[in-house]
């Protein structure tokens, strides 16, 4: 089996685990490939209009690092088959959704800025024990933060694109909203989840409420959080932002009550051994002649 | 019954529930009770060297608002009976110690100054999953930290004073240091306890551990933290310091990679229907002929 990794590092962590596998190390750009694979890794996070660079080569599957994959579809060249690297970061990121939380309903940002002053401010806190919790997505990131809430005591209520056993629709957001002293947003970006978090969801929001985001930047229409925050009336947590990166000088960075991480949801440690863990067992699958984990574009798909 | 409050936010707060009871509101100063009182509830946070303004007073029993009672035995007056406040704040103080413990494992106090100029900067950072965690204290704090730990997928070892099943001896520090990087501490402040975390504990620990600090300040040598801290070879991540309030210029205000939040550990939202509920019950022992909750100093204790 020949597998072109996208880095000298990943190529070196998977030779000892791969000895019968040909690995080489190239990455999407002018440069074609030297000759067919059967595996091809993107880097993790490329943007989706580099894959035209994977137009004509002879690539068997590629196998992505990232989760979500909005925009592949719309630049994938025809014919060839894409799989998503499902487990590699619903954990983390559920993980730090809990960290956004904790540190925004502990006062942690308030406590950074105020160390950095040597002020030492003692003041009553939120908690998130007993706080009305609004999980709007039901996939791997959303039980990964049910998981995690799980000892908080709070008191959590489930959203997922249709009604079932202990999950409210999205249509119910609007008699859900009032009651939400936090909302986390872990939903794919698609064409029914663009702009999902509006002027209309914000405004059905209680005074105070924390809106947290670790899906995609384009979730939450950022005009209508950026005025509510500057209102003063809402708390936001966001991982992910629209536009992204945030430029330097964009009025999200300076708004009241706001604590931004840059994307780094499933970027931990703990991600490079679930990336192996993928790319041998799509190894292993090419081999046995059994189709792809998590093949989600493309023929078979 | 009759109680004293210290504040009429709590006195309010307990008049529909003790329709019955006598509640006025007083704290320790110099102006002594207007007369004998079956209950005094202390203020919040009260230094123990305000402890002797009881002195004399005619007070059947003493509720304090705190776990910790450090300080409180050479304090109170002979013949008083004195009541901790367990159940209050060991939620809320593993609720902030894994807020903190996040906070310093996915960047938050990077990301919150670099939002502050406008820097997108994204970097892998360590993460939770996987990390070796010491958890040193068996007590309230220490099972909450514990069972909020559980769904992070960290590996704990845990440790009290004396070893039993699933638990180390303190006295196996020395062994179980090096594999940790991160330490919680969750301890009561005791002779055998100030000065735990000294310059011996924290040379042991792996360059990069973070040691978290929620007990109390003079558990931890400061000096000795500080000089890790500016060598950068360890993370802090501290709610109680010592001295505290930590004054405007101490050095740990501007040493890197530590994070300072103001004594919060106990004081949330939560915290009040919590305070409540252990006065209510005091009164209804007390009306009963009961033993007192939670009696740790004093005739009876």
């Amino acid at each position: 089996v020949h597998v072109a990794l996208p880095s000298a590092a990943l190529r070196d962590r998977l030779a000892a685990r791969l000895p019968d596998a040909r690995l080489e190390v190239w990455a999407p750009g002018p440069e074609p490939l030297p000759g067919p694979v059967d595996l091809l890794v993107l880097p993790y996070m490329i943007p989706a209009a580099e894959l035209r660079y994977l137009d004509g080569q002879p690539i068997g599957l590629v196998q992505s690092q990232t989760l979500g994959f909005d925009g592949v579809r719309e630049h994938l060249p025809a014919g060839l088959r894409y799989c998503n690297a499902v487990g590699v970061h619903e954990a983390s990121t559920g993980e730090l959704a809990l960290g956004l939380v904790l540190a925004m309903q502990r006062g942690i940002p308030e406590a950074v800025r105020d160390a950095d002053r040597g002020v030492w401010d003692h003041r009553r806190r939120p908690g998130l024990s007993g706080a009305r919790v609004l999980l709007v997505g039901v996939g791997g990131v959303g039980r990964e933060i049910l998981d995690r809430l799980a000892p908080f005591g709070a008191e959590v209520t489930r959203v997922g694109r249709s009604a079932r056993d202990g999950v409210h629709a999205v249509a119910e957001l609007p008699e859900l909203l009032p009651h939400a002293d936090i909302v986390l947003v872990a939903v794919p970006l698609g064409d029914d989840t663009r702009g999902l978090v509006d002027a209309d969801f914000l405004a059905a929001l209680p005074d105070g409420a924390l809106v947290v985001n670790v899906a995609r930047g384009p979730v939450v229409d950022t005009d209508a959080l950026l005025a509510e925050l500057s209102a003063g009336r809402l708390r936001a947590a966001l991982d992910v932002t629209d536009p992204e990166p945030l430029p330097p000088g964009h009025p999200l960075w300076s708004a009241p009550n706001v604590l931004i991480t840059p994307h780094v949801g499933g970027d931990t440690a703990a991600m490079d051994a679930r990336v192996d863990a993928i790319v041998v067992e799509q190894v292993r699958r090419l081999r046995a002649g059994e189709p792809p984990l998590s093949l989600v574009l493309g023929p078979g798909a």
